[in-house]
């Protein structure tokens, strides 16, 4: 620690921490300083590149508010959202897959009956989405809790809006006895993730779009089994192959029946993990 | 790219950055996302832990502002800046050796004259500082520009006292034509690095101390020399042993002479490599 070079220099920040009390958290940090420096020396790191990511972070860090999460969106155009939810939902062969949960979830979000027409103003196709929530034995789960979030036709999230404090195109349901579920909302269409920061800066630099494929997100739980965060995408939408944050997984897909008049139908069934 | 698992995510987001046109840009981006990667499936980062991340880096970038650099200060205490500081300065044997530039670097300090008094009313023990600037032949470096700045008996740098709009044991000199340079300043002590934030929180939970050994910063610059970005640390100091952030070099620790009238003397030779 008294004649720190670039050799020595890893082994003096591991020692530094080798005092951690929480085993957990040594685990952690220690395997975060010898990957942050490995790739600092995989690319041989300039001290100016170093001053451009200090900034880069500072501008991430400044832009982030109550309402919007740039490093959320940093870690999924990354994919280190999406490693994180595969690593921790591997779930057996039947049950529904997950995906990411996205920064525009809302905790206490209204409370809505069954049948009720969740879009609350929300521009839009008028969409009716059914189904049940199912067992991974098939029997039906009672009192299910879908807790459901979308964008609007401009392909903005009701937080987005400027003063958009009420809750529109999203809402919480309780699946009834027989575990069946169906609310009317409005027809999901891509959007673009928020790229007027730091993070659109990155995606422009990197030859990227910033588009995503049209779903609609659940969080469905129900006690005795492991809570679920996924989305339903539409199997007609663009960027299913490139979408900006790797949330795209083939069993989520589905297809949105336009009816006569116009309007859509989304069926769907979730079937959830039972918790161990 | 249509079904993200977690083996295939890190392909599907190396592709995604493949058409990135800066070259240099590109193998940055693909060592990060390789390394971060790696990082998160070594330690099966839970979701749980991934949000404690999210919510420690928004509060590190909450509490930067123009005044305080805490992305700064957690790339210090990672050893990530000493790291990048070596990599970047191998100088030649003789040479004086660079270390961190810190968080307290501020630019468009105040000029003054060889012999001045640069404390301008920082508190501490008169200290008086001389000695040359040579380049690796031996010879003189006139007018060479010496960056200096330095805490204060408190451990603080002017900008860290409220409202502390005024340069204090800050200046910029000016070496004369045999290459000597001489001010007052003040004797350095050991200080903590700001530690009431989350890298604060990250050294308490790690069992590790904030402190620096006492040392007096330089920058030194002259036509045909390479910038060199260094200290002078303090031989009796506490702490040079278990510096915060990993920028201790033998070659920079000096004996800071205490004098009768109990005033100290720093006597120092830089000795700067040639650009190319």
């Amino acid at each position: 620690m008294r004649n720190v070079n670039q050799e020595n220099i890893t082994d003096a920040v591991l020692d530094s921490f080798a005092n951690t009390p929480d085993p957990r958290l040594k685990v952690i940090v220690d395997s975060l300083v010898r990957h942050l420096h490995s790739f600092a020396r995989e690319v041989k790191l300039t001290e100016g590149e170093w001053s451009k990511g200090i900034d880069y972070l500072t501008r991430v860090g400044h832009i982030t508010d109550k309402k919007r999460q740039e490093f959320i969106l940093l870690s999924d155009v990354l994919g280190l959202s999406m490693l994180t939810v595969c690593m921790n939902n591997e779930r057996p062969l039947g049950c529904t897959e997950a995906t990411v949960l996205g920064p525009f979830h809302v905790d206490g979000a209204p409370h809505y009956n069954l049948g009720d027409d969740v879009a609350n103003g929300a521009k839009g196709a008028p969409c009716l989405v059914r189904g049940r929530v199912l067992g991974n034995n098939g029997q039906p789960v009672p009192n299910a809790t879908l807790d459901i979030w979308q964008s609007d036709d401009d392909g903005l999230y009701d937080v987005q809006h400027p003063g958009g404090d009420q809750a529109q195109a999203r809402g919480v349901l309780t699946s009834n006895e027989k575990g069946e579920y169906h609310f009317r909302s409005i027809l999901a269409v891509p959007y673009a993730i928020p790229h007027d920061g730091p993070v659109g800066e990155l995606l422009r630099a990197s030859n990227r779009h910033p588009w995503r494929p049209a779903h609609l997100h659940f969080i469905v739980s129900a006690p005795g089994y492991k809570t679920l965060t996924t989305h339903v995408f539409r199997n007609d939408s663009d960027y299913l192959d490139s979408d900006a944050v790797f949330g795209v997984r083939e069993s989520l897909v589905c297809d949105w029946v336009q009816k006569r008049d116009g309007s859509f139908l989304l069926e769907y069934e979730f079937v959830l993990d039972p918790a161990e």
